[in-house]
């Protein structure tokens, strides 16, 4: 605790741009089903679709002095991370800071506690996922870290790493393997394009995929 | 497990139309406050009101091969409904199978698990009512069956009863009780258009409903 | 048990309207970070923003009989506030009961429990804060008080109270505190205006809360 | 609702009590992995391990008057069941209607909601098991149903069906296929005893059950 | 915040010893069914049945600096009682602050927070109603008070109210209606003994509480 | 997916030892307050407490192939740590695992999912912490991954790294950390020994920490 790195690698714009584009869903499953932050991770507005390179703020209960430390460590297109040291729903988070972000351009927030302010925020287009809505406050008497790896809602996150959000959730990408992601999910996304056709003209699943024979082997009964 | 029936009798599709038209909580007081799926089953956006028969799907945690089979035995108006063998958020279903139940004139899924691609459902107007929104992916290794009983979010259903949808949640109607709760169902829609006025004139559901005797009777005391 | 006390005090209604106007994350500050309602307490649709006196219905679960005991006690500006006596999650408000109590000029409803037809609510523009979602129904066959304090959702609340709720949840401001709650959540908004310039224009934070100094003598560490 | 079925069919004495030798785990396997209720169920106690035909109850939130009713049907053996209309944690069940249930040698409770006076039920040995343990009482004011088919923790059950619970939980096994059951849940025990020798003794259950093959052919990589 | 009221009434201590004797389930009816904390406040061991009178703690999440301040304020037979100002599950309190309240004969802690060191207590017997059992530690940096009131999973509690504890959970009973709520108390239980025969000896609560006539009249039918 | 790491360090068996000596209380007190698991890790029967080297399991829900995987890589003084990779609560392990365990002298298992044959596992001594306890089995159909870094119940763990467990949940050391936590934990541990008589004694924390000056100075009120 009370640690603030200063300089992080990040990965290249391009990349961390690809695969905001490509969504939560297709990078997750382009870099074999890990990552995901749990489910209770929920966007304060639908329709937001991010990525960026992770400022992790690890926080005392309760506490938000860290995410001022923070904000000053923020490059362009960078988001907020935040890991409470233990189970919190606190608002740690409302207009004002959002205001401080977005001076600095910073892309959101992913929060594993509460935000408030949230009509502010919607009116700003400044997304957060977050684990609560909840106006209580906090306090500014503990020290935390910064750009330190935490668990975040149960993904392990290092700063630096690239955050991809949008309506489907939250999904950390390792900085070293973006690039790699990215052209895997840009292959999925282009395979889906002619599946998606071929499903829309009535083709069954059962078919495209060839599962028939499959299934019967396994002991499928039509009865 | 490893079971697929293919024909299922469903009800008449103006009784389903009609119950669709009534809503989840009409149709729930009609037929004696039974059937009501569980309060965490949310809708991915609101505004959605549907009914359709049944397509029901057992499927182990984490597999999502079954709603391939399922499809298949979709017919015109049908609803999907999968209950997973044990408690599971994962997102067993997205855009591409959207697309192909779409295409077969499916009218939605209700999922007491995951969903992910919402922003995609949403988009193509085809209603989820699930117990997460979760881009976890699946896998397609093991047996379930379709069209056996199944219960969901804590309800029991038949392939072929009818499920009404709508920003109240979910209800399931027997198939063969289904005429019978859409007529008393409209009955109490007759029923509470004049109360609603009545109320809407200041009217008070205490004298409306002559309910003072029995609080007085009961013991009620005003100080 | 069976209580109805029919004259509460009720705070001025120009300082209800400006605790409206400040909002629940402000107020609940201003007042020293008490009063709040649990963070599960959610609207059932964006945007709605509220103060009212409460008139408190403590109900048995699963009976609004009280509810309709309540409606008559409801003065023009006034919310329902609904506990139930043990936990409970069933549908005990719907469009009929709105319509009456939307006769009475009431402002909206806070429930830690369910309520149902949100779909109607939302054209009514009659706002609700709920634990749940839940077209259960309720009997009505059980005695409850009005007008008695309560426990609701984690807050102590005794009728009369302000209750201030909007998109970041629901906050109670004791009646005889309203008043001077109001001026420091005014003055609050004010400071705001000027901090918001602030860091809209880049400044941070740390320096303008002044914190290097009192964060450097706690040891935090830059690497 | 208003129901009670005075004549239900129930399973073989030996049968029943061949199952509650096998126990939950065994049981449910023997069975093909359904009928489990959620794991939320727990025992008041450790240590117990019984089975018997289910006398189900239907009851409304925070009511148990039926529970009175339903203690009237009870034969020796049978186990009371008790599933709620809508989710309630309240205490229907406490040691005056244990000390009934016993004396009509029933067996225990399996309850999907409270309990309480677990200290009497703990020394009077009368087995409980229950989503929550709730000192908060009921009223006697509304009907429900007793030996009608209900879904309890996620199980549907119909009354006759038989109940097995241990430490590990509860099972439901049909009525119709509890012989059936037995004896594939005894092949199970007699078929464990000479594995657990064998893993007892060092050998792996890669081994034993000739798993290297197979992981191999999926991919498994050893580094 | 920032109070600490160092003289409080307190219940006489027969009165308090009484209701121990009487245990939460009785205490809990006899005074109308109200005080009762929520479901999920456990007790560490089985077995222990307190009361006292409570010394009560404001605590911020994550911070135990004024269970310190507390122990102070403890007489002999008095209870500890401590909410969170937001939801905690930090473990507030270990054996050392368990040996300096037993140290002031302090019975017991009521704690909708986190406890640890759990095996340390049960050998001390010192017992706890906790939330959680969690190792998290917490610091001393922001002040709470002591003695003031306090909403605790649910309940509202003045400081001297009479906390009484047992494995069936936590009941909280007004200081000043304490001695009328004993006396009603023991009448339940005088009342229970003779109950418990009757139906031990296979009387049924039908017949015993006359319930036939009320249950026709309300349309239960026998089939 | 589909890896098993066969060489991974360890610390030295006396510093694990030691670890477990000292309980997770004070473990986690020494490193810091960090690599604590969730809250809900309960253990299956109370009284254990161990110490040693994780081998990981990152498992699919509901399929525990990757169990006797894991089995072939313990060496005595081990314990099994699993994951699964999305949220689930089925029963990967049970008595003839245990056995297979017990052989190889794992000394228990730490598993974010479920458990079964609890009964078992207490009479073999095999302590297991869990998420669940819950008879519902599980598959072998899908790879995971053994001894791969794993996120198990909000704490990141990599294989090798030291497990400590007892009644108040699970820590995990950091491998290459656990002689100096272990150093640090015993210092606490000689000085928890004195401050413990002091305060058995009657001496007040608030005079033994010296904290009455600074609690002043933050403005504490004694009324």
């Amino acid at each position: 605790m009370g640690i603030v790195r200063q300089s992080i690698e990040r990965a290249a714009s391009e990349v961390i741009d690809g695969l905001a584009a490509c969504g939560v869903a297709t990078v997750h499953e382009a870099q074999g089903r890990k990552g995901l932050l749990a489910s209770y991770m929920r966007p304060i507005y639908a329709g937001a679709r991010i990525a960026g390179s992770a400022v992790t703020i690890s926080a005392p209960p309760g506490d938000n002095w860290m995410v001022h430390v923070a904000i000053e460590q923020l490059q362009p297109g960078d988001v907020l991370l935040l890991a409470p040291t233990s189970p919190c729903e606190d608002g740690y988070f409302g207009d004002l800071l959002a205001t401080s972000a977005q001076a600095r351009e910073c892309r959101g927030l992913i929060i594993d506690a509460g935000v408030r302010d949230v009509r502010d925020l919607t009116e700003m287009q400044f997304p957060v996922w977050s684990k609560a809505v909840f106006a209580q406050g906090t306090v500014k008497n503990t020290l935390g870290s910064v750009n330190v790896p935490v668990v975040c809602a149960g993904a392990h996150v290092e700063p630096g790493d690239v955050i991809v959000a949008d309506d489907d959730g939250v999904c950390v990408v390792k900085r070293e393997e973006a690039a790699e992601v990215l052209e895997k999910a840009r292959a999925r996304d282009a395979n889906e394009g002619e599946k998606r056709e071929r499903l829309a003209s009535g083709e069954l699943g059962l078919d495209m995929y060839k599962m028939r024979e499959r299934l019967a082997a396994e002991g499928l009964k039509y009865v």
